[in-house]
């Protein structure tokens, strides 16, 4: 990867350029958050002229190296008003790489009120005024896509959320089966779609493989690492088997699965939509429990789940998304909620942020708990249609709660907390008040040590420790979301030393380079700061680092548990 | 006044207290803003249980000074998440003065999902269940109040929109015929709503009439000062001929009269909307061009605008809602705007932000600019009814522009910018940016000297001085806003230098003190330092003293003016 590609909207101009000195070393989430940090006014609109789009693949994309294509997005969000990167696996990346591109760049907005299509290919870039999909889905949109290029191409794109700017929108990429996964969090998909561009596709034709500076010792460092995640219990076993999904119970189990909005950290119906049931669904319906998001994915936490009768109704059929409506919603059936995640995904709004404003919209009185049809019929015919009422649905929980005066509306920097309690995981809610992404359970995943006794173990019921193990963890995070690799290889990394030991090695083969552990860390901690200070300059000052007033004063059964951190305690996060 | 009564609505109980001694010598501004400032967490949730909601009449209420029977009332915004004060005249303030209250604090939410009204008379504070007058409007709640007692009661309500928590929602006063008035900014009706409070009745029989201590000094003062009032142009002509809607051409021949959601600063069709026009037609329809908003006003800016018919259609119907509706939303129609100015009153939202908010809809695509009709149909079936649509619309300019992904949304800390273009008139624009009650032009206005040569002359096209003139515009509003006095005393003060030495003598000759000039600017400074550290620690940080982007890459003719303060030369404004 040796270029940065740009494209102007203003001017409907694409320029590439080599890789500036600074930048090299850095890709994924190192790189997008170094470039939005110095390239856009923290204070600007987010949806203005001064906002860039950057998608970067990561540090190893486009190798043979296990679950290493995941893309990164960066922008100013809409949604959190501070700086963003989110990621997702899908084709998009691994072609990225193998043309070369280190990071695209999107700048400006266009002078015409028309939509656009970008094509990036080898040779070149094209960007076409875009008529024939707008308005549509996601899913029509990736296949009609595909039949028009007549081949599997990379692709990015927003549905109908995006297109009207809705915060929760998200960008959507394909799967290698042109199955929907999303870089879901923070609006990204408001910023394309202020930018007019509807989809991004890529092709990587006539691109040679991606190869190593030193093949022979990659090859075995990557034999190594794969090795690591097939060994460990939580990436070779639970994941694979049960998906993310596998935590409903876990959660539940330990009190610390948000239930009616947050009210209750266990829920009656916990078994009507476990990972358990989900597997044993999937199977019944000819379904696939194990499938992956990204060429080269070892893991394989997707899952394709059908209907009833035995067709596809969705995959990538998520923990987060499957607490989100059930817990959270009081919804039981599992059916209803994989068609409200089929139509999240095909209307491209974030399926975090949407099931946890449906909890605040429940308990404002918009439709009762537990109604899932009323979910599926608001999600396609409100929010995907634009109504009035679909806006403020799309705008997410801290929109919604604003327009109808709530008080218990769980987000921080605006961003809807996903499917941990932080009262009774207190771990992930350090992370949730301190990162600079607004609420994002992966940017810290302190449920690892609090609740899975990875990486040790921390009382997910005391303060003791929680800041120190969210600080490490958003440390590494942020470190891993560079690299290209899947979030899950953290698994592995906090309990095997040769998994991260290998990771690096091939780092270093790949580059010709010599990285150390704490060369990773460095990195890891820059990268924090940079976004950081970007935040500060933007507004969001340490009292945004803070959750909702809410969480101190509601003691959550079954723990009567109560958030208690004080602010003193949680600036210390920032002692590095 | 000497005591202080606290209303518990946790436990629907009210209390007395003395004022303490660090209180004395505060009232209207200074004493909300500090109580809120003491008691309320900066990080609290507005419509929650920390936040209170605090009145005061001023220093001088209940005297027989010449414009000083101003009523304010401070809480945490909801609107703009920082402190707030706002005030308005009626008769409520004179009330509350006669009775001694100093200050009138209400603390807590009902545990009960009830709704209450308040009744305080000379011997008994009484919480009442209030069920039939929920759901009206404020003209049928204030008939029925006054005719519940039988007799002209001081009354502080919410409409629809401050029981449904809207952040547009003020509270209202009357007038003394019973017309309505408004504290109309920062959403602090929907904070009386979270209280669940209809309304708040005051009943001052039996009490004494309020004594200066030096009645001969007062009267000699007062004489002087009102004298004053008469003798100054703006406030013995310009304003009792054409009311605040004077302005309109002046504003309009400066250019800084914001047109078509700040996209013009001058308006072809200004003569319709005129105060000339509005006089004429009022006089031509039996009106009164000349009315006064509490007992004791001697400048009478207020009006009674009466329908095609002869009938009362809206009094007060001040220069920023006709510039909203008339300019901004290029209305024409004066009827059209008195209508929506009568709905307003009724459903209980502020008439600033309303146009505000209407601009960007209509730049959204809601509705078409010009649409009257549509105003009055969205006012009254939307807003009224918290129909979903209604529900954004209620919230105000900024939240509509997040929901629509807008970019051109003319706020500052989320409040909606009034009736004078910052670039064209940059002293105001200082004002909006560095208040700390979000964009007000009341708390520092800098019309006065960039346009009026009150005060001497300041070029508004050119940044010269202007951060010291909005400074210092700013430092005495805050004491003048803590005296009960309404603003508009401020033309004589700033040209007669009797003015305000003799408002100062009253102060004197009634709390027989001895207060210099330098101690009320003293008072000023320290007002504004108190909101302002309120305001950093509840998270609006120096980002947030700012106005939007658009202000300062948008050249608004005529003058092709752009916004070109740097952010550090905005920050010199705390210098003091």
């Amino acid at each position: 990867m040796n270029k940065i590609v740009r494209i102007n909207m203003a001017d409907l101009t694409s320029s590439t350029e080599p890789v500036p000195a600074e930048w090299i070393g850095l890709a994924g989430r190192a790189l997008t958050s170094t470039i939005v940090a110095k390239e856009v006014p923290p204070t600007c609109h987010a949806l203005g002229a001064s906002n860039k789009l950057v998608f970067s693949p990561g540090l190893l994309t486009g190798t043979s190296a296990a679950n290493s294509g995941r893309l990164s997005a960066g922008a100013k969000s809409p949604l959190t008003g501070g700086i963003k990167e989110c990621n997702a696996g899908g084709t998009a990346a691994r072609m990225l790489a193998k043309l070369g591109i280190l990071a695209l760049i999107v700048e400006g907005l266009p002078k015409e009120d028309k939509w656009y299509s970008i094509h990036i290919a080898k040779d070149a870039i094209t960007i076409s005024e875009e008529t024939e999909l707008i308005g549509k889905g996601n899913y029509c949109l990736v296949n009609h896509v595909q039949a028009r290029f007549g081949k599997p191409v990379g692709i990015m794109s927003v549905g109908p959320a995006g297109e009207m700017k809705m915060l929760s929108a998200n960008i959507s990429v394909v799967d290698p089966d042109v199955h929907i996964r999303s870089l879901g969090r923070g609006g990204l998909g408001a910023v394309m779609g202020s930018k007019k561009i509807k989809f991004i596709s890529i092709d990587d034709a006539g691109t040679p493989p991606v190869m190593p500076k030193d093949p022979v010792k990659f090859k075995a460092a990557a034999r190594i690492f794969a090795k690591t995640l097939l060994d460990h219990p939580v990436s070779g076993q639970a994941l694979p088997t049960y998906g993310t999904n596998v935590l409903v119970n876990i959660l539940n189990e330990a009190g610390g699965l948000p239930t009616r909005n947050f009210s209750s950290g266990q829920y009656a119906a916990h078994d009507k939509i476990s990972g358990e049931t989900m597997h044993a669904t999937i199977v019944a319906r000819g379904g696939q429990p194990s499938h992956g998001c990204h060429p080269g994915c070892q893991i394989q936490c997707s899952q394709i789940y059908n209907d009833k009768e035995g067709k596809y109704l969705t995959s990538g059929f998520e923990y987060e998304t499957i607490w989100g409506f059930g817990a959270n919603c009081c919804i039981e059936d599992l059916d209803d909620i994989a068609q409200a995640d089929h139509i999240m995904d095909d209307i491209g709004v974030d399926s975090i942020e949407t099931p946890v404003m449906f909890g605040v919209a429940m308990e404002a009185g918009i439709l009762p708990f537990g109604d899932g049809k009323g979910v599926v019929r608001m999600l396609r015919d409100d929010i995907g249609k634009g109504t009035p009422l679909g806006r403020i649905l799309g705008g997410g929980a801290g929109q919604l709660g604003r327009i109808y005066g709530m008080t218990r509306v769980p987000v921080v920097k605006n961003q809807g907390i996903p499917a941990y309690d932080p009262r009774s995981v207190k771990g992930i809610g350090v992370t949730y008040a301190m990162t600079t992404m607004g609420a994002d359970h992966t940017s810290g995943y302190a449920i690892a040590t609090n609740i899975l006794n990875v990486g040790g173990h921390v009382n997910p019921l005391s303060k003791e420790g929680q800041i120190d193990l969210a600080r490490n963890l958003q440390i590494a995070t942020a470190a891993i979301d560079s690299t290209g690799m899947c979030l899950f290889i953290a698994f592995p990394a906090l309990d095997i030393p040769e998994c991260l030991s290998s990771l690096i090695d091939m780092i270093n083969a790949h580059y010709a380079i010599n990285l150390t552990g704490d060369d990773v860390t460095a990195l890891g901690k820059s990268v924090l700061k940079i976004e950081h200070q970007f935040n500060l300059d933007a507004g969001l000052s340490k009292e945004h680092d803070r959750l909702p007033e809410f969480f101190s004063k509601e003691a959550l059964p079954p723990h009567n548990a109560i958030w208690d951190f004080t602010p003193e305690e949680l600036d210390t996060f920032w002692n590095f």
